[in-house]
């Protein structure tokens, strides 16, 4: 039987009938190498923006479902160009929207999730046919309207479809790999080859813009390897896969930096234990995402450290003034220009002596940090925002990324 | 019980968002008159012929499924940007594409046929929203393939709507009603308000481009009213019904023009009588239609008459060649310039004397006829084409057209 994959291409990879006819000869290659493939197209180039501009001409707030409905229209205008072009070049292909592949979704208009693909069905198709060319970010609910599937949709479609076949995905864009960290603040990194799961949602920030964790997350469910890489090129990209499939575990894979952060301390004497309780609340009501939360009790001081978007901070005040009516022995401070540095790596599991390392290099390099956290693969360190950039080539070279 | 009507608008009359808008709001006021409606649109002005030049860059032959795909987008696009519109005016709305409002189809891609429409399905939505605005021209077929229904396939898709809700079928266009003859040649000629399916058959001419005589043909099936008329004016059009509906049967209804024909006279002495029959097999043999065909046998010699288009000259001269290999008695005269001039109404059937007025008003403005036929509702003469406007007007002019 002859192997079957998922492969995904942006926008821009078929933003002109000239990309497409590049795309489809590399296709064929594929094809003439005894595979099947299933691909996944977005609209191309500006399309979605010409949509919208109709839309414009009409109304500031369109009905949901109808906008959806329109903009399912510039993915099968790729998913029909490419197939006509696979059949021109004797590739037997045939283009199916998300109603045709049986996309079923559920939730809102605009943001909807896949519920169910109906995989028998695109696997009878493949015996019929070398390539199905399948509408990315688009899908169908049980009202049998078109639904889209929000940012970073499209990846969504091709990582659900592999998911459902049970095949591997490989998504093709512009840029050519993950990196160990951001390749602009520490210019020696290295392209990832390989990442499990875990890893890849610890250094999401590294896939920002390229892969959302949405797509991670659901190929970490279905247990299907992921492949990042650019459109047509030679270079190798990354592999992102179950940790128990990776060949080699780094025991640091990728610095990640997070710098537009507040840190936050929290100290309340003789406060009731429900303090903790009040304070969560307070946050889950404005929204506020916390991260890198500590606490501790000494005698009867409650101390709390925690980080959060520094875009959160006229939030933050507001949660704190109401805390503070309900306990006013409570003190607060806060450190802004702070960063999150983190150290992510599946074999720190195994390996002791990572924290150490980590702490030693920074220490004698005369960084300090205000609070650590650690997760089974993760360290993460509160620093000065002035210092982060120095933190990352550090660690990055301590552990050669 | 609101009434339903099923209204179409062509690619002219949707070419523009603010055509759209002022459509919409026209629908707005018949809703508020109580009426339910479903809209078919083609696709908006010049989309499809943006559409085909994405092709023409890929291939010359390119693959009539993907190409139904494709072209199928138009009408999506100007369904959801009504929708949208009608929506934000208060309207509640929803748009269709072929698959959607089940429009299962049969035949060969970019010209099947309607073979069968969710009725239940549509009456559904009817109790929810108060129009639905559905792709015209395109349907689905049982290998759940986007298909097309060629020339005239958003009127098609109108009236086919129709026959299976059992409504009437308005069909707007740029034309603003069906006239008893073509006004280039007869200036005073009259809107008609009233005309029978048949008659609108054997006028066909007049609706030439206008309305496709399939539609006709389905609207006669199941006994649809039809409405032809120019979008958003405040003439009346003409509506096509059947002729027991028809509030009064005119005598004559149109006087109908075909001016490029030839008229071929046959005739064989002593001729085996499967003559006629080899005669009908070469024509068939290639593919040219003939018309106002006459028989006549005197003693041992066969005359036939009939006319055919000018364009099939060639074939004809071939037909009659081959023949004349078998049946070396055969002789034949061909006259070109002429024209085949037709009056039409459903009140001949009960007005003796039409046709002897019609000879007697040629006769007198010394116009000859080569050949007369009649049918229950129309009598057809073969004239000299330079004579043949005269015998319009004269004709018109006597029957008040």
């Amino acid at each position: 039987m002859k192997s079957i994959s998922v492969l995904k291409f942006g926008g821009s990879s078929v933003s002109t009938i000239g990309k497409i006819k590049n795309i489809s000869s590399y296709l064929k290659n594929r094809i003439e190498n005894n595979e099947k493939l299933v691909v996944v197209v977005s609209a191309m180039g500006k399309t979605t923006d010409s949509l919208l501009k109709q839309v414009e001409e009409i109304t500031e707030n369109p009905d949901v479902r109808e906008l959806d409905s329109l903009l399912a229209i510039g993915e099968q205008n790729t998913i029909s160009l490419m197939a006509i072009t696979l059949n021109d070049i004797g590739v037997k292909s045939r283009s199916l929207t998300g109603i045709q592949a049986g996309i079923k979704t559920f939730g809102q208009h605009t943001k909807s999730k896949i519920a169910d693909i109906n995989s028998d069905y695109l696997l009878k198709q493949l015996e019929e046919y070398d390539i199905l060319v399948i509408a990315g970010f688009q899908g169908f609910n049980e009202n049998l309207e078109i639904t889209t599937l929000g940012r970073g949709g499209s990846d969504t479609s091709a990582v659900g479809l592999a998911a459902s076949i049970a095949c591997p995905c490989e998504i093709y864009t512009d840029v050519d790999a993950v990196y160990g960290t951001d390749p602009r603040i520490y210019p020696d990194a290295k392209a990832i080859e390989q990442i499990s799961y875990e890893e890849m949602l610890e250094l999401s920030a590294l896939g920002a813009g390229v892969l959302e964790t949405r797509c991670v997350e659901i190929a970490k469910n279905y247990n299907v390897p992921l492949y990042l890489g650019k459109t047509l090129a030679n270079t190798k990209g990354t592999w992102i896969m179950s940790n128990t499939d990776l060949i080699e575990k780094k025991v640091v894979t990728g610095v990640a930096l997070d710098q537009d952060i507040l840190h936050v301390t929290l100290t309340c004497k003789k406060c009731n234990p429900d303090f903790v309780q009040a304070l969560f609340d307070q946050l889950d009501r404005l929204s506020i995402n916390i991260d890198m939360i500590s606490q501790i009790l000494v005698n009867d001081e409650i101390s709390i450290s925690f980080t959060c978007k520094n875009t959160d901070k006229n939030f933050l005040k507001d949660a704190l003034d109401t805390l503070k009516t309900s306990y006013p022995s409570l003190n607060h401070s806060i450190r802004t220009d702070c960063a999150k540095v983190s150290i992510v790596g599946s074999g720190m599991r195994d390996v002791s002596g990572v924290a150490a390392r980590a702490f030693r290099i920074l220490g004698s390099n005369g960084i300090d940090f205000y609070q650590v956290t650690t997760s089974e693969i993760s360290i993460s360190y509160a620093i000065d925002a002035q210092k982060s950039l120095d933190a990352v080539r550090i660690l990055c070279e301590e552990f050669n990324i």
